[in-house]
């Protein structure tokens, strides 16, 4: 209800058409009505000015291809993470158009062509075992549109490998950064650049690495500034914000 | 070590100016020696082009003032957090120039004019007890040259008050989101935006919110997409975050 | 043993059909009954009024069917919950009533028509992952006399559908809400209804949910007045409260 | 603005004693207004049927006298929790109304007879020390118009003493459960009866009950259905759950 | 109800002085009726053979020596713990027979001579921080009729202090292990005897000790059989218990 | 070394046939030599007046069956707990005289006959899902001597349930109590007797149960005095402390 | 590439063999390789004096293959650490040298000898589930030329045991300790030695251990000084710890 | 009492000038003597080789200045940790060799020289913060007799400022490294050092760093070999722990 239909429901109590407790009730349901910022959920891609993303874990291959089906329908291009490669196959008996990036377990069905930025997102990863969590981080960037760049394998403990990538680090816009154990390199990252990191810590570890929770309270806890945290291996949410940021 | 120095290095070997043991002694220092990103501290502020920053919490009245001093010599605009009235009575008996944010608890003293960007951060808070650390996120944008609104007051309870702010919300380039309790409100505004939001959960609350835990959890798991955490009652990082991402 | 059949046994006294020795023993009785393995608690039906309830987590199929049989001499309701498909199967070689609710993972065995009350419960429910437990609230309370609609997958990251749907939400005497992830859904449906909120966490989600936690928080500090917390994923608990709430 | 006031404008409007400019600047206004520090959510009233509520705790006295002046202005009732006795006597200088609950550090100022519904809500605690957060609860359901009946240090240490009180128990129409060190007193309570149990987790014990965790979880965990939990010392939320329910 | 009355309902029902109706709503209470195992609150100094205990933590002096008076009329002892000096003074006042263990902060009233066993209680406790707890167990163990010895400061970080008490730890019939920062003591005592062990986890550490969590885990999880844990800090729990136990 | 062989040292000291530098080496050894309390490990049966122990969770069937066949030689009883029925029939291989007990997973080897008291260990559980731990108790405690009943599925949530076995219960010397979900068994059963109850925690539950912590919380929270409590589902624990406290 | 490589490549410059671009090309590469999914690092064999170490979890037994035919080149020793039969008998398809400890899941390839102190590690244990980390720690330890003892199954449940060992335990350089379920040995050691002691918590345990965290906190709040911890179950850090100390 | 003590022990028992009672007498005193409310452990001098320490938080400068003054009989150096300004002045009346380290909270007294190492362990530290729990080590390892170097305020925000100190930190046979907040120094130095790391987490730090838990679980997960920790804010420990390898 917009500012002219509660002048015309005035209008109506004045001049008698719509009595006093009719007016009332339709008052009554005034602050919840649909304010106008959204109608229909295809109408996100606009908003967003993004594909359709799927989250597959939990979710049959069944259940995938029904959704993909439908979002195909709109010409939307499809982004679906934590998918198997029986997904893919899924996917894949539905349309040519379907890719499956392994390491990143995601499957992308490009229908429309994105507007590519040349500004870089830089994708630092800590071990090898944190790897899926970084692929998926970059992965899901490329698809939104972005220039990705990969420095995996460049944890703390040998840190003359992270400075030998100063120049690749420094070309960046947005950094991702991927660690798992105790997840320093975040800070470490955070204090050598002056541009936006996003941390993603990774359950990678044992002992008391407690699923994640080390890598997470090290990344909230950064003594260096600028750096912004995700859930625990949550690439495609570091994606998706790298993204946001690097396209403003 | 650059590349140059390695190579006379080597030279050095060739003509016999230089003699084995010394060269392998010069080299085995090779991956740690600074690689010319960085050289004194106060650098810092040219490479992020930012104020120097003091975290008063924790030092005493007479150290706050020896920082303030030392920074003044190189004439820096310079942030003072978490400083009670003491502090800042303090600073003003070393320059006219330092002003107090009494509800963000910050001084700035303010020495040069910072280049400001006219895009706009928008701090949203969810209750009255939030306001102190959307203070600081806020103040602490606008120092560092960021056009800041303030939307506050608007947690989910009522959401109505929420979507009253819907044109302010709208209106900027980057979001702060600040709230204790159960933190819900990242995941609204998260879901009503295509910008990048920065949620800074607070230790406001009772109960089981142990300390803001379950605020930082929620933001956390935010089922948005585009939404970036910081520590819990980190309104200044949340605003240092959010100027970094705002001026890129 | 019903109301009735107490009366019955009176009754007997009374008309010297029964002797009181006899009587006596048969009272003894009434508040369980053993069998072997599990005392079935035929006093409860009497004082709630409700059909008797199995759970059947870590029962194996004979120890469901041999409870199943045992009630079923009573003549009562039976409502079986988390029960697999093979617990169905081995209920349906005991009798052709049984009902299996997949998605919901109970069987219902019905032997009388309960009273069914017009006052409405609506299960309202965040994700698609979060279905199997809003269907467990949702049959439980259908099964125990009451009207129930279903408002599904209207989380808060896109809040316009849950707006969508302000008149079914208006419509309802009591409300269940089910959510997991970060369970902000609580909290604005119980900012924007008069009515009590039984809210359900759930175990959906990843890295830092550790398993319901943060849902479960979330719930717990609700900035919304009216909202009661049952465990995490206990649909059947949220069904049953929400029931003993709407037959007042 | 209650629903009485909102029918005068509409009245105003169609006698055009006002006009309908001046009535919707008004009607815009009705979802809150500013106090600076605070917005009143005068909505709320009608929305919920209930007096307006502050929650005192980490608020000045001059802070809280300034919404309750607010508020006096609409002719709202008012119920300010957590209330100490120095913010008792701030709003003493306001209103002669202000009646003051010591134990449940509450302060009630009643403008307007509320409707008192005779069916009954029982608050059953189980020692001497959760009386206070017992007190919030009866008070506050009080105030809400209901008939409360106390039945306190009946904790399952001598369970005897619960037996006692089975009439009284028996009388409620909804039952509010306050009880701490391991809170068993919820799950023997609604095994008990067939009407709802809102169970509030105290922080009351000591050593490993770590704060209340070791009452909410036990709460939570309660072998009894019919049972929702409210947050650690939540007696506000309890008496407001249980009043919502009542009054149904 | 016990099976005589219940006879005498039947028999009432049979002869026509009571009509159905009324034996059935007699019935219904039948579960809950008081079964004859307790009557009132001073009963349980007979059922238990010992004094009542008033826990003073979180009560006003005024508060106890209210309770104090009216259990003096009963002509009990009493057992006042985490008594400060204020209490025990306050107590003198009603009564010359108060005395006060300082080190224990209990306050004990004896008004008739408990019968003591010789069966021996030994305390043993690692640290001197400990001792606090470890004389709240002493002297409740000693209040209620124990022979109790004590053997303080033999934490295994100088393990050849314990054994040098072998003699004295061999003599007692029940063994009171009290142990803060990392608890060992309970294991190695438990290894060491035939006997039961009650093992106290006090809040004595720091860092990681999170409150005593350390001490308590380490007993439970302790690889000596025959050991029983209480509740951090519980000096009279373990005291209690003991007694129980040495006057089977 | 005892005081007989010290006063030799010093003996031989005085007459020269010891010089000083060797005492001293034999001295430095003093705090830590065998102070005859212990020898071998196969003396651990006459210090306890128990049969050996084995606990086979985390060995090979052959690693069983290898310390059966050790401890067979000694002629000592045995107690196989966690043992599965592979682990059975191999013991059964080796010796006709063993014994499974399927529901508390234990073999027992008896090659002496105990000498069994008749005072009375009752053994009470919460849920039919508890009867494993239960079980273990029992078996536990019979293989020790004692004379064990059984009172199964009395949960708190059908407390007329307990009620039925006052006169069990009150036969006890030593009770132990088992409870999962909320576990407030232990503290009614606590408060309706004199006798020491060891209370055992069970994983049993769903949801915010968190493996058993929410049962272990309540039951070291025990609002009843006498309760010891033990490892989460450590039935053998608790048999086995039950038994040495009703030996004594 | 180890130092002596290095000189050979710095004399290869000196007498012209090597010029100065392809040295420098050479000394570039240094610090890492890129190897696809790794970049072993050779640097650190010179840095630390150590063989390469794999730790295999997580990775694919091509994997493991790929890395230890690279080092191989470079005529390393290699440690792979947490390794299966499967990628012993991988390794062993690539060289004869490959000898598997089963027991400590290590697989080593010595292609020089190392030079072995004689200095002495001692490794104690708790109990027999212990032994799989106790093995890692020292066979690692042996691997990196180190004396070890082992001193197994010596938990403080029968300490005598303990002290039958004082011997070899006081003839030790470094003491390993490894304990699960409370880890109270490494206390008991800690107060017994002069030496340094790393202390090892294990996962080993039931119900309340929590999955290593009951010994970890053991032993972080040691009452004995002198114990450094590693991360639970990490055999590999404490060897390798140890070995660095004995090395001095 | 020390070894040359023991030795003029055993010379009087060999010259006859004291008999053999009064020497065993006076040997059974040895290990601890009994001071009332703690035994002073003198022989752990001899066992160890280090001054008598006492920890002084939670005891009164009374009970502090009674240790003192016994241990001052047998001519023992001394180090109070955590000791504030009034023990200091107290532990001064009694003896004029009192030194105070004011920062480190540690007085001294030292009555007979150390012999001193000149090999070298370093402090490193992170933040201005730290430095009271820095300090607490260094002066520990320095009253151990140690060569003691500080490098303090080089946290990874700044990681040059650490880099500049390579010399320093390559110069050290031990490093401490003490940080809080993240705690990410530790995994730093470790991966640049062949040398042990002591790695000691502070509770420095706000929101998330839960009083030290962040920093202790990132150093317990460093993926860098070679580092042991101690407690959260134990920096003493970390300074015995150094030195007792430092002195190997």
């Amino acid at each position: 209800m917009d500012a002219n239909s509660l002048k015309d429901l005035l209008q109506g109590v004045k001049d008698g058409s719509l009595d006093i407790e009719d007016a009332l009730k339709e008052l009554k349901k005034l602050p919840f009505e649909d304010l106008g910022f959204a109608k229909v959920d295809n109408h996100r891609n606009i908003r967003n000015g993004y594909p359709e993303v799927i989250y597959c874990q939990g979710k049959t291959v069944e259940q995938v291809k029904g959704i993909v089906e439908r979002l195909m329908e709109k010409n939307n291009n499809i982004l679906a993470t934590r998918a198997g490669k029986e997904v893919y196959e899924g996917i894949k008996e539905i349309t040519e158009d379907a890719v499956y990036y392994e390491a990143a377990r995601i499957v992308v069905v490009k229908r429309r062509e994105a507007i590519v930025t040349d500004k870089i997102i830089a994708v630092v990863s800590a071990g090898t075992s944190d790897i899926p969590v970084a692929e998926e981080a970059a992965v899901t960037a490329e698809a939104l549109g972005n220039n990705v760049i990969r420095i995996y394998d460049v944890g703390v403990a040998g840190i003359h490998r992270l400075f030998a990538n100063m120049d690749k680090i420094n070309s960046a816009n947005v950094l991702i950064v991927v660690a798992g154990m105790e997840g320093a390199l975040a800070s470490v990252v955070g204090g050598m650049v002056d541009k936006p990191v996003i941390a993603v810590p990774t359950s990678i570890g044992y002992g008391a690495n407690f699923g994640g929770l080390s890598a997470l309270l090290t990344m909230l806890n950064s003594c260096a500034s600028g750096v912004g945290v995700v859930n625990i291996d949550n690439g495609f949410g570091a994606g998706y914000l790298a993204s946001m940021i690097n396209r403003l």
